[in-house]
């Protein structure tokens, strides 16, 4: 572990920590306006699995669009290459992550990519599953398998709120019922169920940190040698990480960054510095285009002080 | 009746008919792909009840979009001028008729005007009532008043189908609700079902242009005497019928016809002469933008002869 | 001249006046913004030229976009109706008068109506002369006979002004050239330098209600009993005003006043009853639509009192 | 230089080349309809300078689209990172690249990142010198120096032909300066006369992978030693390479090569395998999203068996 990093990681920490008040905590559904916004954790685990942790690391929040990470890469492990990209596109777009512009505008109205919440929709339909429950349950197993096996558990609370609220989520899957990439078989409830409930896991940063290590190194885990993920597959969620983890700011970050990282409304983040360190970071108070301000600035320091930058 | 209208209407009819073949049956649902595609049927109600008609005038078809005038109406009694537009706007739009882009890209996300499916799905939900079936039943009883009281009667084959395949209006209806459009307290479904229902009211065009004579005639049944509509309403719905009553040729309509008409995916046209002429005609052939080809023909040929233009 | 109108005239007046609060001044160029915020005035001329009017009848003011009715008409003269429309549609759009939205958006990209932007231009583009200034030199003279034959003067500031800041004409006739609505032999600055001068064209209200009243009259001025325009292009330029004459506040207009109307960035408004009356308005002081908010609300009182509405 | 590429090359060129007929030469001026529809080209060239190359090398062609990777650097020189992205953003959109839609729909309105036609015509706006041909100048200078420093030149008849038809740039260009992104102080048409002329640079496969082997170095040539652009400027121009480089297929490329490219509607390619090569390929024949077909397959093909992809 880089010495630098142990020595300065509180104080750059608490740095970044300052950039919270320029976001705003979620508050669409009451439990994630009741984090705390000017709370900020983070946790880089190496090859080995030591750890360098700083701030709030024991609070635990939801995955959210970090989920669509791991479900991609189940859908693929379910479906591959072909059966997953005749459903969902590519391509970056510079709209919101919840437009329907381009579903109406560009034929085919496929979504452009499988992190706007249109492609994740489609991405979800594709979990093999003869319900959703079974869906539900293979998604938790792969994602504790990935996370070091330890038991992961939905939030009910914040499922049944996300359930209740999200009209947008179900004009979406409506709309992709009608474009017929949610084709004749598939009820759009049960997809949506499936998909908010993967939105609702709970995890903290040492979990998260333990998930990006596995994708660090290529979707094998370092500390225990298990292969979870193909590394292929590992090689597709990274690029689109990096080209639309980070909602209308993925270009951005990808700049001043450089490195794979994937973000949700609850204010995670899930990052990479490939075969070296996974990375976990909450800090909920968001910014106008939907990331963590404090956690955004933190990564953008460390990558800026270390090199961490890919490109 | 004027003369010539009697002695030359047949003529003129078949010479519309030969532009049906210039269209296609609607056929997004079984019930509707069953429509004669040759068919041109035409009713024109004077105001003691004289009627001409010519073509195939028994054949039976369903209200579709025309009956988003009536229940524009029936919304304004029951909600007021205010009532209703702080729920719709009062603006054409060349957008599709089941276009979502102005609801993602105009704030505030309400629908343009109510012939669009959005707006009209939004004026349905102001019905009042306190069941859909209330609903359902009062809107029956309303178009039958207007119609001249003989019974009329949802076609429940359509209705089951649309209710069954209409994807995009249940994104549309989500949207609504996600903009706040449809209120909390308001479900989704239950808008959805009314909607359909009253868009299934099988008419034939004997009944349409009775109902067109009332609008004519600014609310009250000429025949009768007996006032249906509040004639600021009726004003309400002819304004929105000139401009935007022929989905995206309503401009073009209004230029060459220059009569309030509103057409709907059967190829039924309701239109009126004001102070002189109620019209129904059915052709259900389609044109690229949705109207009866061979209908339209025949409705501007008329306007021409018999200088029926408003403007 | 109804005497309704002769008392109350000058009372309803300075109650709208009122109004011109709510609304600013258009200030993209200095000639513009220098007009009195608080200035209303209207003239309304009947057929034997009997005129009532009251308010601020002198101030003199540039046409702007209600020379575009007068264009369209020229346009028509020289070259017939299939000439003009296939350069230009006749739908009207939701959209802003300046949005390039569906030109880029919807096939082929021809503007969807004369009175926004791109199509005025292209409208603009089809007037017979063989240089800019004999073209500009036939329409002065056009809308001078209108007029009364008076003459009428370009206020070559503000024509200069606009030519030099209108980015956004010129990148709207560019794109047009794009899209093959300005053919090969068209050059973009020509085009626009007429399009700028009849826009620049200076009148007072009196004048302008006599242009209207030529409209009012289909074509033939009731005075002089001189037929200047072909009454079905008149029909066409009053349809053009119902439906899309006020900006994307013509729905809510059509439905509150009823009447055809033309406004401009001035905040002039050129408005009719038909077979009665010729009305020119002048308000500076513009709402959020681009229209005169004193002189729509002058206008929406008097159709109320008077009942005014085509409808 | 790996024995693999050097004994394969010739076959995975020609199997390549037989894509080429799945595609069509651009022919929106005379002088590109005129390139061989069946030609493909490579080199490839590492840090000492020895070059691997099949096909036809000796085509010339102009770098269009490619020229705007080190304009960008060039405008970086000048003017730093916030000068430049005060006027261009950072972030990939998936519209086309000569689209308006965000320039008028995203505010504020300046173009999405310096790939798009819109933000390349505003970088080309930030490079110094008191003059188009001093601009010129400076930077076919630049692109000579970085290229080897044989001299390159701008192929006048394309440059004509690109000026003289070009109303899509121009109206993206008025667009920029009404949104002010370009300023008050800068003329349309000069700037557009410099992008026009860099565009019109012509080169060949060699030489543009020596231009390609100092962006995989970092800026600094491994040949001579000479460092020709900042670090950190490759490094942003390498990350919008990877992102929204070849166009709407930029993510596609990126799942399937992995590796910083930019096409040009020539038919070129640049590319390259950080710190190893520096890749330039030429095929005229363009597929629907407006890269060489035969060019991107035989890059994928090389990924592929090489593992070149940087994910």
């Amino acid at each position: 572990m880089n010495e630098q990093l142990i020595t300065h990681l509180p104080r750059w920490l608490e740095a970044s920590r300052a950039h919270a008040h320029e976001g705003k905590v979620a508050a669409y559904i009451p439990e994630l306006a009741k984090a705390p916004g000017n709370a900020l954790g983070i946790s880089i685990m190496g090859k080995t699995g030591e750890t360098v942790a700083a701030g709030d690391t024991s609070l635990m929040f939801t995955m959210q669009s970090i989920s669509k990470i791991f479900t991609l890469m189940l859908a693929l492990v379910d479906n591959g290459e072909d059966g997953v990209f005749a459903k969902v596109g590519m391509e970056p777009t510079g709209d919101d992550f919840n437009s329907m512009l381009k579903l109406e505008l560009v034929e085919p109205g496929k979504p452009f990519n499988p992190l706007i919440n249109a492609g994740a929709i489609a991405v979800t339909s594709l979990i093999h599953g003869s319900s959703p429950a079974e869906k539900s349950g293979r998604v938790l197993r792969y994602f504790q398998d990935i996370a070091g096996g330890a038991p992961l558990a939905i939030n009910e609370e914040v499922y049944r709120s996300e359930s209740a609220t999200a009209h947008r989520n179900r004009s979406l899957a409506y709309f992709l019922k009608d474009n017929e990439v949610l084709g004749e078989e598939i009820d759009v409830e049960d997809v949506l169920s499936v998909y908010f409930q993967h939105c609702s896991i709970e995890i903290n940063v040492e979990q998260l940190s333990r998930m990006a290590l596995v994708l660090a190194f290529n979707g094998t885990d370092p500390i225990t040698g298990r292969e979870h993920i193909p590394r292929r597959y590992v090689q597709i969620a990274k690029t689109f990480m990096l080209m639309c983890g980070m909602y209308n700011a993925s270009g951005e970050f990808a700049i001043r960054a450089g490195i794979p990282a994937k973000s949700g409304v609850s204010g995670g983040i899930l990052a990479m510095v490939p075969g070296i360190y996974g990375i976990g970071v909450v800090g909920p108070a968001l910014g106008a285009k939907g990331n963590s301000t404090a956690g955004v600035h933190l990564l953008e320091t460390l990558s800026g002080q270390l090199e961490w930058s890919m490109m």
